[in-house]
């Protein structure tokens, strides 16, 4: 699909990661056009940080770069999953993924 | 966790919906304090809608309700992860995940 549809209602969309090979969910970042486009033109992960109000590849400090496999925009257009293959732990915190925060569990309520 | 530590930074996170038994990640919402909480109370999940600005239980047209299993955070507290099981087809066009719109593909981009 023509990325500049992706563009038109929002100018930062929610991309979230996951894991091509164990599903694992990994992460999730914003990406504005530019970051997508590099992240086409790479096959690597960019991201636009909103604090920092710049680009930023996935990885360019840790190495833990994340390779993409595939990138699929929701129904509506306002969020993209993004398959991938990571080098290396995702979180900055050295773990495979950032989701280890428990807010709640069925059966054991956190 | 304390659930107000989550809305401190922000006021609406967005959630990730990931099939707890197929991994297949379903859709993307946003989350309020008070949908977290209702969320919480009823073990299904409720979203709060940017858009016609309230609450939301995900299902309530469709019967299509997300039963939840568990709740994770990211390690900077900005999105949740949640692990759900699905009454049925997560997205209003039928489909089993909102996520089928095709943006790239690796070895044939679209």
């Amino acid at each position: 699909m023509d990325i500049g549809a992706l563009f038109e209602k929002n100018e930062l969309l929610p991309a979230v990661i996951q894991d091509q090979t164990t599903g694992r969910v990994l992460m999730l970042g914003y990406m504005n056009r530019e970051s997508l486009t590099k992240t086409l033109d790479t096959g690597r992960v960019w991201f636009y940080s909103r604090s920092r109000q710049k680009l930023w590849n996935k990885g360019e400090t840790s190495g833990n770069f994340l390779d993409v496999v595939s990138i699929d925009a929701d129904c509506y257009l306002n969020s993209l999953l993004i398959q991938a293959k990571p080098h290396g732990p995702t979180c900055h915190t050295g773990e495979v993924s950032c989701y280890f925060t428990e807010v709640f569990k069925k059966d054991g309520k956190l």
